[in-house]
């Protein structure tokens, strides 16, 4: 299907708007009024621009408030139609998109509105346009697809049809499954926006949290679904007012834009396949791309850091009290393995963006993922627009597939160990020099249990969805933690029971100091079966699990059954707790923090807890925050 | 009355809140329990800190769902409840705020709840604590104060009461007047936060929204005015969760905090005060501190504009253009002073802020205000806890009182001219140098209209409390403007009629390059009665005009009944025009950016218009856009 998307989703004078969706590969675009009014562009130079480019212009948008009303408005209103029509074909747009009158002086009278919509569109018709009629989920009189539909039946002109708005049909709780009664030639266009489910005023939800389709709660592959089985061909067309992406890198939203369709277009085309040779009812007639085959990762290959000298010797330390050994080391860089069991740290003391993107500080730079076909993850990759990483290898080392996350993280696809063998890729190290190993050992630590990344303001939702469509992820409900330096959202992405686990943090005051402030950090959380006997070697080796205040503990005695002892006992290590409805429960400690910016904790889960100990971040942040400020 | 503050209002550690409380001249905190149990400070060390720094501890806050419960629960909440009654006993606080039970599983039964709570009184009194039970809006059963008064009434306890909260009444759209019917022992404790209107879940209202009284939509006084005619002597204190708040500096949001409990407490001694020689019914027993009278200023004595060498030559071209007079030299300082007509602008080459504040870029440095009183407004100021700026100037010199906004404008209170003498501070000018003055003259400009400021993002409700408050302004509506480089929120600050008027504009954004490509620029509108006139004497001498597109002025022939020849007049002219429904009207041209951060604008205000042309503001935004990009 042909891909959209309107002006007024990216940042930008026209001009720049029109370059970033070209750039990205969109077809064509809708033209927001208020951006082509602000342009020093005559509607000839939009046009040619755009032909240029390769875009169509598929919509100019909005027309508001023309039906439902007196005698001397319906003339006013006309004129000012008019004027637009001939602006369009300057333009090369045909379709308008007309909202419903959303003024309080709107008539409750449908023969009145259709009767002045026919008018409209007789009008339009002898300009080469058609008007594609919209019902605002706040339109005075007409507020559901239903009603415009309704409309737009009796105005009965070939030059009328419907826009059908995403949002403003499931904003309501509208059910969309009656699409499908209507005619597919009367669909003019489709307009897509996801948006997180709130409770609030409509109007405020619509114009500041909207955001692309499988960035927040609505069920998009079926609502499309009913308009490609009404018989819809026109495009995929994206509408999302949204304060982030308002003032995000233009180009950048494009990408995150063109994603999402993508993904959408393939949820759609799996749905449409044929179930036991047989094919679906109302199947659709446009032809649907698809994307290679998702596959969820075994879990983590590896983790690599990146860490300035002055801090490098700090975390071998501490990975070696954590009962790591370095094993190692790459062939060609200064890249040290580190291991325990299947938990691997990859330690990189010359990684090229070391003092640019972290400030110098050490920071979580790559991850591994195990792939049973990682040229098929690379395909898809690529398809959703993910920034393939240069190769700097050695033409004899491992070919591995790299990709940005938005976030700036290597996102390397590694094959799997086929039968009993190990990765290909660990032939890019040797056997670390003797006297640099360090023994390893202890109390076995199960692998890497999840990834915390700090991500910037601008690109939360665009990571959630890079990721989860990239894995094969699910993405959790949002939580919001209180640091002493601001709020922190956070969500975990996983996949029940498989495969790796990230958990994306953001906060919500912006960028600038005061992010990193209010939680700006990255972690590493291993997992084990027994954190008290790897807290207690870990202490016996020398480390210094991040001290948890007694405060904690006494508020623990009060609202939990714990024994005593027990409660005493983690109270020495500094281990947290925490527990489920469900009865599953959460032991865990933390290390200080390394360069203001990254820590390690070490986690046991038991009796299925899905959780991350979020009931105790904030004290975690609050003590860091202390242990910086000292 | 007592002022207090809760600790979850602030940012930081505990330790650090309660230093900001306290070093601002608060009395007393309610200690917010996350607060506690994240600080390594222990109970007692807490109280010590306390009373080193003067601060009572009024409350202990919050204890969750305790009531209406089965009895396996109850015994667990008793036991939770005795362990933070021992702790409070530590903390040296004797209040514990309980929130009404907000679980699915709380038992609809006021007995049984009554019961329960007053088994937690007696547990309570055992140890010397109060409990002061509240109303969430959102609780399961008990979402109102009357239905907490019942259950309290029937608990029938002394040492159980109420803890009112105005953002739980008033959100709720409850009448706070049936609070005069409640015995004032029974009234433990108040806790204040305004909040904007909003129509959102209350929840994350309540969590996301609340700002200190005078920066929402609530009415404040009257309701407190309620809860101390009832005889609530405690102190007044501000329990506000916001977002902003939790992020920024906790010195200014504890100076933001105390200053908007002195202007409520002020409004409440005015309403409170004997009218015609009778005291007001139910008059509370509590002393009420008053502030001196406010004074709205007669308008603006002058705006200084801080320029580099490279941008005031620029300056002065267009200030000239426009008909400005370069009349005088400040005595001791490298500042010129412009005129033309009542409008003054002062240009300073050597503000010792140039180069930090603003990178460089030419600003508005300072308002002067032209005032009756001014030492009374410094009196005011002082008490509103305005930083009071030092001074300067040579001894021989006027001594003009002078206070910090919270974006660090400087607000010079000036006394207005005596009789028809001139302003006492332009005896601070000598005559300019001959060969330097220019003409000036041309149509006449009839003063400064208003002067638009940027704020830095977490300083915009403190900014607006504070210009209202010290100057007697009232606060417009907020507008959201959309700029190519994102959302602009702005809000006009004005008095009928009167005064000066001031636009604050925020980016939705946060801070950063982002924030001043969203339109972080200041600007300065003069005021005339024939702007076309003012234009084409401009143009005439020189000055460009902010080109605005064409597609603007077919938009306005669409939508407009202007005469054509007038239309295409303003076009050539790069005249904008806005309309209110009641008939005002506005005409006004820009000026191209200065440094790109401070731009001029001419206007023209007929039929009583009221606005700023806001309509075109985003096709100014785009227009500075490009001229910056190019």
């Amino acid at each position: 299907m042909r891909h959209s998307i309107a002006t007024v989703c990216l940042s930008g004078t026209l001009e720049e708007k029109l370059r970033a969706a070209a750039e990205v590969g969109f077809d064509g675009v809708e033209v927001f009024e208020n951006d082509l009014i602000a342009s020093p562009l005559r509607p000839r130079e939009i046009r040619d621009l755009a032909g240029e480019l390769g875009l169509s212009i598929d919509l100019y948008q909005p027309f508001r408030d023309f039906e439902g009303v007196d005698g001397a408005t319906l003339a006013a209103n006309l004129r000012r139609a008019e004027a637009k029509f001939a602006l369009m074909a300057e333009l090369g747009a045909d379709t308008v998109l007309v909202c419903s009158n959303a003024t309080p002086a709107a008539v409750d009278d449908d023969g009145l509105a259709a009767a002045q919509l026919r008018l409209l569109a007789e009008a339009a018709e002898r300009y080469g346009v058609r008007v594609a009629y919209e019902a605002l989920a706040w339109g005075t009189r007409v507020s559901t697809y239903r009603h415009s539909w309704e409309l737009v039946r009796r105005a009965d002109h070939p030059a009328l049809g419907l826009c059908l708005d995403s949002f403003h049909i499931l904003s309501r709780g509208d059910d969309p499954a009656g699409i499908r009664d209507i005619p597919g030639e009367k669909l003019f266009f489709l307009q897509l926006a996801d948006a997180p489910r709130l409770r609030m005023d409509v109007l405020q939800w619509s114009r500041h949290h909207r955001c692309f389709p499988g960035q927040g709660g609505f069920d998009l592959a079926a609502f499309t679904g009913h308009v490609l089985a009404a018989g819809y061909a026109g495009p995929l067309s994206l509408e999302v007012f949204n304060d982030v992406f308002r003032a995000a890198d233009p180009g950048r939203t494009a990408a995150d834009a063109l994603r999402s369709l993508t993904v959408l277009e393939d949820a759609l085309a799996r749905r449409d396949a044929p179930r036991d040779g047989r094919a679906a009812a109302g199947r659709p007639s446009v032809a649907l791309a698809r994307l290679p085959e998702p596959e969820v990762p075994r879990g983590f290959g590896f983790v690599e850091v990146a860490a300035p000298a002055a801090t490098a010797g700090g975390i071998r330390s501490l990975l070696a009290a954590l009962g790591f050994a370095h094993t190692r080391d790459h062939r060609s860089k200064p890249v040290q393995l580190w291991e325990h069991g299947p938990a691997r740290i990859l330690l990189n003391a010359a990684d090229p963006r070391l003092g640019h993107t972290w400030d110098g500080a050490a920071s979580v730079t790559a991850l591994g993922v195990d792939l049973d076909a990682p040229e098929r993850a690379a395909a898809r990759a690529e398809r959703l627009c993910a920034p393939v990483l240069a190769r700097r290898n050695d033409p004899s080392e491992t070919r591995l597939q790299a990709v940005a996350a938005p976030d700036g993280t290597a996102l390397f696809l590694c094959p799997s160990r086929d039968g009993g063998g190990e990765e290909p890729w660990l032939a890019d190290f040797s056997a670390a020099a003797v006297e640099d190993v360090r023994p390893g050992g202890g109390p076995a630590l199960t692998g890497i249990d999840h990834v915390g990344l700090h991500q910037p303001f601008d690109h939360f939702d665009e990571a959630s969805l890079f990721y989860t469509a990239l894995l094969g992820l699910e993405a959790g409900e949002s939580t919001e933690l209180a640091s002493p330096g601001g709020l922190v959202r956070s969500r975990a992405l996983s996949r029940a029971g498989q495969g790796p686990r990230i958990a994306l943090n953001v906060s919500l005051v912006g960028d600038g100091p005061r992010a990193r402030a209010a939680g700006g950090v990255q972690h590493i959380a291993l997992a084990c079966d027994d954190v008290v006997a790897v807290a207690e070697a870990a202490v016996a080796a020398g480390l210094r699990t991040l001290p948890v205040p007694d405060n904690y503990y006494d508020d623990l005695a009060a609202r939990t059954d714990l024994p005593p002892h027990r409660r005493e006992h983690m109270r020495q290590l500094n281990i947290l707790h925490d527990r489920e409805p469900g009865g599953g429960g959460f032991l865990h400690f933390f290390t200080p923090l390394l360069d203001g910016h990254l820590f390690f904790e070490v986690v046991q889960r038991t009796g299925g807890y899905t959780g991350y100990g979020a009931r105790n971040t904030p004290v975690r942040m609050a003590v860091h925050r202390t242990e910086r400020a000292a």
